[in-house]
């Protein structure tokens, strides 16, 4: 490993990029905007989806499947929706391609041409109540809790992987209720799930919040987040759980008859996470040296690496290692022993550092002798020697350690660099540098707007947990009911 | 349930649709071919991919995902994968909607056409070489062992829900090797996986064996299969395995060095299975009251209904029940007490024979009196009253038992169904009647064509497992080295 990689501190997102590519997670593919998710990468979102997966069954939902392709009529039909979605999307025209007659080779069939252009879903809402509008006639059909893990299309111009690519893989809940206060119920249930997956799981402090109204999902009455604090100090919504309100009720005329027989609108929510995740997670924790994960999250928890001369030694090194593999798989922590005899161990150790295997060991003859062995832990980079015998309820415990400390140091980040500002001049000075910024702001699109104009900062939430403070807004001197959270955003 | 539901007899196709919507299994959507897969034929598919996928992991592979579009000049790359799958496919020619200026509503905007159409992916077979190109260097990256869940598309004319859509769930694994003969045996090796799944999880059998050449997927040197019989006695290829020779290595130019440094052409496998398999395993096994479960796949498995007319009783009822479902849970068996009060035991009853659960138990007051319950076997449609004490033991022997009872009872069907024939004329008086037969064929693709055209009956298989015996076909009378199966297919 003798490549000489940017740091943080050079290019962050430079860094972002090469470490991408250096953990083998993912890669840019010749589609434009479309990425390779490499096994490595993959691994760890089939982790993330079989938590989340769990959770959403635990809280009551099942999973279904609805159809890639929404006809284009159907955008249109929730007038804030279209205009939210319609714009860069992957549009079907034509279901055949022919040989050309003049050699041209192969070409779009210009008689198969669809009557009406399919989209490729850029989000499942309208596709999904055109069906639920025939499955709901009671209220006995009601709730209907369903949530997808699809594939979706949205047409970027300006793409990073992971991110925001053209295509990415998410899941998307879509619930439909008898009551408001239902939906408003399942809403907020769901941001805690991702509250609490962002946190225990990817060891990712997050903010819980509300969206402005300029900031709203098309379609919504309101938008719940999850906000998160990237190491350069930009916010990256991880998450977010809408209120949709009868809104494609009302478009797709979904109506349902309660106990008295009433014909009532249908109340909806729908709530998604994607494989943006997989960028919250590297920029949360990683550094210079590579990859850092959390264990919960980590496809090989523990790495075991011989260091050794002779065939014999292997073999020895190799019938201890084997033993602890057993143990540590007993216990459902993942362990690797690398006895490849093409690699140096120093090369082993760039590697497993870079892909943030959390724990390595390394076992020589002599450690062999004397009963221990070296233990390297990823996240603090520091090396200790530590005894074999009952090694694997060490490393269940170092293991939880390290999911704590990672969630502690990336929470003391993120108050590190979080700032209450009274003056808009104090603001645009600070911005730049990066930092979540406590505002009051009057409550209006317009100041949003101007703000965001000036100094490329948005409002990221509303907080749910602040206190009740009133004050003026920092930019229009107006009346303000709180502070609201301003950032810089991926 | 009131409604007339027709039988196997009357129209066997017609019971298969039925089937498939009181089940509750999936319906058509409103996108031409594309199906939603509601929750319930969802969770059975969730089983199907649950154990194929650690099979996968356990043979060494991983998963990874590849982008969703594919360029249309890589369809053209290999040329006789191009024939088979560059026809009915969706294109995507523009990445853009626009409001129309002359009030037609939301149009495709003109100026956003792609430069080269992309083809939502047909099999990924071209993509993903591209890919390997850029992974491949040396003997030292191989074997590539990758798998990928995803939807594919192709354009088919006349769908049936589960059994051909335009939109399917499939995994395509896609592997590379230094030498022929290990992609053979990889080739070999997941075909042995699916005959497995086939048999021992889905209780249906199946015939292993090789496509002729005209069957073959189109880009493949040789094409494994694994063949069921339907109770109609149609066949359905349940899984394909694939030996591509380095016919996409060629396409794409991948070559590795191997351990002298020489330049070779990578060798590869690509097989799949898709929601295909929920067609196989409808028809294989359901009668005319619905559905029926092989245990292994049934997202319930046991279902308890209560008899009941007092709330005491009920609740009286509810407690054994749920000491018996937390007994069940520990064994992992899923079971689900239905106490819903607004339905009748009768309504409960025809419910879940629709819905194949394997297992009913009934408990209304007398019952709970002597210590015994009404137990209902969905396969047989046999009920008996069994002791309440063990009777979780006795129910995971059960469950065991009709696990093996379907899968005999279809493979007592395949064999009174499958017929040696020698002659042309008894061939084509028994075709039309299904079944599968096994017939001497002179090898040719003439001789295949002609007996497709008069009779609509292909090729299966050419069975692993057969007698070596000369013959002459019983088609052109020229010599045949064995017996092939010919049937008609869905």
């Amino acid at each position: 490993m003798s490549q000489k990689y940017t740091t943080r501190q050079e290019d962050y997102s430079k860094w972002y990029n090469e470490l991408v590519y250096r953990a083998d997670l993912a890669e840019h593919s010749d589609v434009r905007g479309c990425m390779v998710i490499k096994p490595y990468g993959f691994a760890i979102w089939e982790k993330m989806k079989e938590i989340l997966d769990a959770k959403f069954k635990e809280t009551g939902h099942s999973n279904a499947y609805f159809p890639l392709f929404i006809p284009k009529s159907y955008l249109s039909k929730e007038a804030s929706h279209v205009d939210g979605f319609a714009k860069e999307c992957a549009v079907v025209t034509h279901y055949r391609l022919k040989n050309d007659e003049n050699g041209g080779g192969i070409i779009v069939d210009p008689t198969a041409k669809l009557e009406e252009e399919l989209i490729v879903r850029p989000t499942s809402e309208t596709i999904i109540w055109n069906s639920y509008k025939n499955w709901i006639q009671s209220y006995r059909d009601l709730p209907i809790l369903i949530n997808q893990w699809a594939n979706v299309v949205r047409w970027e111009m300006r793409t990073r992987l992971f991110l925001r690519t053209t295509e990415f893989l998410w899941q998307e809940g879509h619930t439909a209720h008898a009551t408001k206060q239902e939906a408003i119920e399942e809403a907020e249930l769901m941001l805690k799930v991702y509250a609490e997956f962002a946190e225990k799981y990817m060891s990712m402090p997050v903010i819980q919040g509300r969206k402005s109204e300029s900031e709203r999902f098309a379609g919504a009455d309101d938008t719940l987040c999850i906000e998160a604090m990237m190491q350069d100090g930009k916010a990256l919504q991880a998450g977010t759980s809408h209120f949709l309100g009868q809104n494609f009720a009302k478009a797709f005329e979904v109506k349902f008859a309660d106990k008295e027989g009433k014909l009532e609108h249908v109340w909806a929510t729908s709530w998604g996470v994607s494989t943006r995740l997989m960028g919250a997670l590297i920029m949360t924790h990683s550094d210079d040296e590579g990859l850092v994960l959390p264990p919960a999250l980590a496809p090989i928890q523990v790495v075991g690496v011989p260091i050794f001369k002779t065939e014999d030694d292997l073999s020895r090194i190799a019938e201890k290692m084997m033993e602890l593999g057993k143990k540590l798989k007993s216990l459902g922590i993942s362990f690797k022993f690398d006895d490849d005899d093409q690699k140096r161990p120093g090369w082993k150790f760039a590697e497993y550092e870079a892909k943030g295997v959390p724990i390595r060991l390394a076992m020589g003859p002599r450690d062999l002798e004397n009963g221990q062995v070296e233990l390297a832990r990823r996240d603090l980079k520091t090396k200790e020697t530590v005894n074999w015998e009952n090694i694997d309820q060490y490393i269940v415990q170092l293991l939880g350690d390290i999911q704590e400390n990672l969630y502690q140091r990336a929470l003391n980040h993120r108050k590190e660099n979080t700032f209450k500002v009274d003056s808009y001049e104090e603001f645009k000075s600070k911005i730049d540098a990066g930092g979540f910024f406590l505002a009051h702001w009057d409550g209006t699109s317009e100041t949003e707007e101007k703000i965001k104009e000036e100094t490329q900062a948005t409002i990221r939430c509303i907080p749910f947990d602040q206190e009740a403070e009133k004050g003026v807004c920092m930019y229009s001197g107006k009346p303000s009911k709180g502070r609201v959270i301003f950032a810089k955003a991926y």
